[in-house]
């Protein structure tokens, strides 16, 4: 892979040369490649699992038969730099940098304010930067879709569109014109003419134009060894992984019965999360990519055979082309499949994730299967002992996610058939964000009516996400058939639905009321689909749906919002040298937007810094017996354990929110911290440690049980207001109630950070941190070092975020960092994986408000002369 | 090798373990390794040529055959990792350090104001250290040996020397009792009764007891090793060079038929500083340390034969062992070859330099050739063809140096005859400095009378260092053979040598005078020494030297000086809070002495840090032609190269000392810099660039050169007081004088030294400088970058002397290194060789006063109405 980057490692004169990497090991991914060993920091590491996009890098691939080069977004925390074997990738560094020039994306996203904390706004630039490689003048939509994946905290996405709506062909304005101008342009006309009002955040005369021959080419070295070198298997040996790229199938099938064990890899987003954030681990990983048969895309008769290899992607691509090119009685299947790629996961990850592998390894939460399985999609299977066709929804007739197919045999490719005449076809999700988020349930349904009536003669429906794997409505579906199309059937029919989908039960319960509710609501709705359909066709003959269920068949499109801001413009008077009221760009917007501006974990490295994991309690209340490090002792590149003994002072700290300890005991309290010389190294051995608990009583999850328990941190607190006794005894009207208020993960895009440095003398520390309270920090670890204040510099220059989240946690941390720094004398890096972070940071806690109050009728006026207020709040 | 450090490379949980070093590189000296790859600075570099004993190390060798522990002082600038195979090294961080326990060393030296820049302390602890090893109650005399290895630029050493003599038998103080009471105790006896005063700088109370039983012992790993592993051929090989170390004299004579070229080292104190200053290098070098044959020692009836690969110190034990032993009329050669084997180098040098190496190496400047050469010492020689042994008078005898030993031929050992019954024997030497001083010229000369007379029976006479190689005064003492030892032989002979010891004549003159004065002194000496000798035996004879003369046969014998610091004493009334008129040990003293005060090159190394090497101009005035960095930028590590063009901004500054440039042109001025990923790969490449010079006229090297071609710094400087011309012509006296005055190398312990970081934003820049003005660095290098000065952090947190030396220049070097890192995007780090500080760096300026003084007596008494100044100075 070359790396477009502008410095780079190893370089020589020119910092712009391509990197050859001679020991790609498997298990290094590419963000933690260019961010650790190339110094490429602009790419950030939000989430590390494809969820927000602040690792957006551009991959460019090219294709010596085609001629064709292909430039396509990706989540660089879930790409093995061992896939990119002939990929070039172009980071928000190649795009452009103050040294160089700044891109006119970075430029648009600075001046517009579409920057805050800055830390999401390099992955927007390289979303929509890979977007306008492809479309130069794309359609709103495409803007949306392609920035689908990237999260922003700070801004609430209006200035960042503001920015995009630059680059797109229609009219940036709300479209609508009054008096011959654009809306934009009548702010005298729109508000209230008594305060000057503006809504002009930044002149677009000062933009650079977009010019897409001033872009970075394809490199042409890359070009000629995809051209001349014959294509041979890969090996990539790491320090424990193998990797192996085979470039046929009867390759491919030796491989897989041979390590019958080792999964397919083609995007990473299925077994990299797993790998990452389920301990799971593959000494061997089979990467198909390259195998013809699993990338063909071919139409038939009666449908179209997609390689498994093919990403979603292409496969969204295909479908749309198919769909403008087909008969529509033909293309249901295809429109229902397409409704579900729209929202499966962002751009980023369905340019990477491949067909297959969401069939085979996402059982449960796939958002193919159901649809795919409902429209009778077939599964085309090799293994060496041959090759065989299975229809996908065998894979799913026995409810429990029993596979039939066999480790040796591989998916080659899928068929999927076109709709026949008289077929529905609907797919639906729910989750917890439209895009880029696994459904809480899904479903795929078709139904198939005797020529020209509305009796059921062939009926389908699937559901994922409701159990552990995904599931036929079988019963359901052969007791419906022959039954007319109106509302007994569907009253039977979610009546069966119910009884037939035995969802099991939770701790909580909640979920499974609301899937529960999703289970039937998707019915319905494909009730009224079809219904509807049936009704544009025979509007005699059918019923029309009633005008007040006529909303549940609008579909939630995403628009490009087309919110402004408002604010009070300056007086023509005031000078140019003054700043106040001008809408002024955030004073780092350009860098942020440059990947440019620096946050803790984009420091250098220190000379023989460590890199720190921490090891926190799977108990609630609970005393630890024993702490066994040994194991852990012995992972690679394990340079020492720390724990609360080698607190040197202080390790519990009394703030208003009640005791913070560096060292443990809740769920998620830090027990203790393994230093290692490199992340991984640290978390591999933390995933060691071995801690034996003796489960204490009561463990208390709720503020409720707290309250039961009488469990509070001092001092209570109780508003009160008058002589509060006597006036309840006096008063007309007591007014008592409670108030509820759930807990909030404050979610700023970079997680907690800290970079402890010991100075070398006499316990001086400088401490990196990224946090809202320098001064609380400096107090902490200070206290928790036992030296005067004075021996410890906070250095704070950006927050990535935080919404009053990096307050006392982020001094814990870096008391946790300190104290190993401390201990080991040597640079310390504490980076909080997002797990971790929401695991133990509190968030907003959730709340519980008592109150009561008394009031007594005055003069023929309601006043309150008394009131009693009491209020708990837990951390839960 | 074992490092004792406290710290360690790829270390775990105990900081204090064994490093193995598989791949030691035989162009890494000690100094290095434990500074960069082991992080241990407390050894510190400052001059890199065994000159000052910043870098003392202690070096522990097991010997199985006698069991014997061997501790020895080291300079570990010039010693090669691969020369420790087997042996330990403690390091200041291993004496004690405030994490572990201070030593007592390090204790009294700090507490007796022994520290005050601190750079040397470390150097100064270890030479102590390792004394007490050996001698845990030594003499004076001992410790003064100790330490003059090493240098101290603060302190005048008195301070250091009252730290010493707290471990020293002998009493404190200066042994002078009055009153029954030390003169230390004496205060108010010895000083003006009106001022009450103190000499008391510390209380030895609260001095740790010296305890021998308390330090590290001899790693048992490396005593097994030594006890069971046989003896095998070693092979380092390093990225240019191989180290063989051969274990028997049969190999030896193979490898060095087979390398002829290839040059012996036991202590590298001859080929290291070849190697380092003098740009010669060896692909390949024999180490022949551990060949028993070169470490013989055998008493034979005549004399003794000492190997080749004798230290100089054993050599020195030997000899004085002997002396101790024999009769004083056999010992008269070994009692001259111990006069100078007391001032040759330090003991540092002494302990690892051999007998061997000083004989074939040194040819002129050896203090050892012209004694061993006047006494009749012989050779013996070894190759593949044979032995032989040679007269080593016969090395000198063609008087140009040529080698009359074949480069197949090896030293194997030297044969030191015992003196014969009328032997007389001297040596003498004068050098800049009485100890590790190279000399400017030395002698050796022996004289044999006939038996009961003065009559020359046989004179040998031997001068180093005069010309190229050791000489012999051959026709001189042919014809004084016959003479009385008398007045008469002396005027001939003085006559006779300075006409036969013919000086080149050098472009200043001076030292050739110089150099004549000390031939013909030394030899008056000699005559003296044997006069008086002569007359000890037959007073009635031989003339008494006359009193004046005496003083020529006091023998320089360096003694403890007994200086003492007197200071107002406080009054007794004086809070014991205020700190006014007390003593105080310095803030960093014990950090000094532990090593752990950081400097400038002490700070850990920065992600991507490069090296940066100076490329100098060869030239005093003269235009560059052409700069060819082709062979340079091809160089292994090597990133740039820095020119003035890469300067963004100011490339001259103007300060009151006339033009400061960063790049060229004067000699020493810097024409241009590599930058390169160590300092070594840094300094090879910057060999490499050739700079092409048109020479200009004229060439001003003198102040008087300089007023001769009207070449000034304006303004002019000019001091008159009242209207000098019309004084002129009516005064009665006019005064009118020159004042010359030599220039000064500060010679600051820590050479120039600066570290600059670039932040990644908006051109900022941490710089890391030893300055005394951080303000001007702020300033010159924010000027040369073109940036506001607020983007320039210069952090000082000490200097390792500076004595006026880093106002300027310091400057200059931190601009060069900025510019370097501006253009580079990485830290960049320059510290100046010793030889490099001197070429570049000022110094104190030579200084020409011309004054004009007006005098008119006035009433009867003179005074001085007018006066006039003009004085010049001029950068030498």
């Amino acid at each position: 892979a070359v790396g477009r980057g502008e410095a780079a490692e190893a370089d020589k004169r020119d910092y712009n040369i391509p990197i050859v990497e001679k020991n790609a090991d498997p298990e290094q991914m590419l963000l933690s490649y260019l961010r650790k060993r190339l110094r490429l920091t602009g790419t950030k590491y939000g989430c590390g699992g494809g969820g927000c996009g602040a690792c957006t890098v551009m991959i460019s691939t090219y294709e010596p038969a085609s001629k064709k080069i292909r430039h396509y977004s990706a989540n660089a925390c879930l790409l093995p730099i061992c896939s990119l074997y002939g990929a070039a990738v172009t980071t928000v560094e190649g795009v452009g940098s103050t040294k160089t020039r700044v891109h006119p994306v970075q430029e648009r996203l600075a001046k517009c304010h579409g920057s805050q904390c800055g830390f999401c706004t390099p992955g927007m630039v390289m979303s929509i930067y890979t977007l306008l490689r492809n479309y130069p003048e794309p359609t709103s939509e495409q803007m949306m879709a392609a920035l689908a994946g990237n999260l922003c905290r700070c801004t609430g996405y209006r200035p960042i569109l503001d920015a995009c709506k630059t680059f797109c062909k229609e009219s940036a304005c709300c479209q609508r014109k009054a008096n011959g101008k654009c809306c934009l342009d009548q702010e005298d006309d729109l508000f209230d003419k008594e305060e000057k009002v503006s809504t002009r955040l930044f002149s677009t005369d000062e933009f650079q134009p977009l010019d897409p021959t001033q872009e970075l080419i394809f490199p042409p070295e890359l070009m000629r060894m995809a051209e001349n070198q014959p294509k041979r298997t890969l090996f990539f040996h790491g320090e424990r992984m193998t990797w192996i790229s085979p470039v046929s199938l009867d390759e491919l099938l030796d491989l897989k019965a041979a390590h019958p064990k080792a999964p397919l890899v083609v995007g990473n987003t299925s077994v990299g999360p797993e790998m990452k954030f389920r301990g799971v681990f593959h000494p061997i990983v089979i990467a198909p990519a390259r195998i013809p048969d699993l990338n063909v895309v071919k139409r038939m008769d009666d449908g179209l055979t997609l390689g498994a290899a093919c990403s979603l992607s292409l496969v969204k691509d295909i479908l749309t082309n198919a769909i403008s090119e087909y008969p529509e009685e033909k293309t249901k299947v295809f429109c229902a499949v397409l409704q579900q790629l729209r929202t499966l996961g962002g751009e980023q990850i369905r340019n990477v994730a491949s067909l297959g592998g969401n069939i085979i390894s996402r059982k449960s939460t796939s958002d193919l299967n159901p649809i795919l399985a409902a429209s009778n999609c077939m599964l085309n299977l090799a293994s060496r002992g041959g090759k065989r066709q299975i229809p996908l929804s065998d894979v799913f007739a026995d409810g429990v996610g029993n596979n039939i197919i066999t480790p040796e045999e591989i998916l080659v490719s899928v068929y999927i058939p076109h709709s026949r005449k008289g077929d529905y076809v609907s797919a639906f999700r729910q989750a917890p964000r439209r895009e880029n988020a696994l459904p809480i349930t899904n479903a795929g349904m078709r139904v198939l009516f005797e020529e020209g009536t509305d009796l059921i003669k062939d009926l389908s429906i699937f559901y994922g996400g409701a159990v552990s794997t995904t599931i036929c409505a079988k019963q359901t579906c052969g007791t419906l058939i022959g039954r007319h199309w109106n509302e007994q059937m569907l009253d039977e029919a979610c009546r069966l639905i119910l009884k037939e989908i035995a969802l099991p039960g939770s701790p909580s319960g909640e979920k499974v009321d609301y899937k529960k509710i999703l289970v039937v609501s998707f019915f319905y709705r494909f009730f009224l689909e079809v219904l509807q359909s049936l009704r544009t066709m025979d509007p005699c003959r059918y019923p029309g749906i009633p005008m007040e269920y006529r909303s549940v068949l609008q579909d939630f499109k995403t628009k490009i919002p087309q919110s402004i801001q408002i604010y009070q413009d300056i007086e023509p008077s005031q000078s140019p040298q003054d700043p106040v009221g001008r809408p002024i760009m955030h004073q780092s917007g350009i860098k942020h937007a440059t990947g440019e501006a620096v946050y803790i974990d984009d420091l250098p490295s220190v000379d023989g810094e460590l890199f720190l994991a921490v090891v926190t309690s799977s108990r609630a209340h609970a005393k630890i017996v024993s702490i066994d490090t040994s194991e852990a002792l012995k992972g690679p590149g394990v340079f020492d354990i720390i724990t609360a003994h080698d607190v040197p002072a202080t390790n519990e700290f009394y703030y208003s929110d009640g005791p913070e300890i560096i060292f443990v005991i809740c769920v998620g309290q830090i027990v203790c911290a393994v230093v290692a010389d490199s992340d991984i190294h640290a978390k591999q051995a933390a995933a060691k440690v071995k801690i034996e608990y003796e489960v204490l009583e009561p463990v208390i999850l709720t503020i409720e049980e707290a309250i039961k328990h009488n469990s509070f941190f001092e001092p209570k607190r109780k508003l009160e207001h008058g002589n509060v006794d006597q006036a309840f005894e006096t008063v007309d009207n007591i007014i008592e109630g409670e108030i509820h208020i759930g807990g909030q993960e404050h979610f700023y895009m970079e997680t907690q950070s800290v970079l402890a440095v010991p100075i070398g003398e006499d316990k001086e520390m400088d401490v990196y941190v990224s946090t809202q309270h320098p001064a609380i920090i400096q107090e902490m670890v200070a206290a928790s070092l036992g030296v005067p204040a004075n021996r410890i510099m906070c250095h704070v220059k950006r927050v990535g975020g935080a919404f009053g989240g990096k307050l006392l946690k982020a001094g814990l941390l870096a008391s946790v960092a300190a104290v190993a720094a401390n201990k080991t004398s040597r640079a310390v890096r504490l980076i909080l994986s997002r797990g971790d972070d929401m695991l133990i940071t509190g968030g907003r806690h959730p709340f519980i408000g008592k109150y009561k109050v008394s009031a007594t009728r005055i003069q023929g006026k309601s006043t309150c002369p008394y009131s009693v207020n009491k209020s708990f709040s837990v951390t839960g």
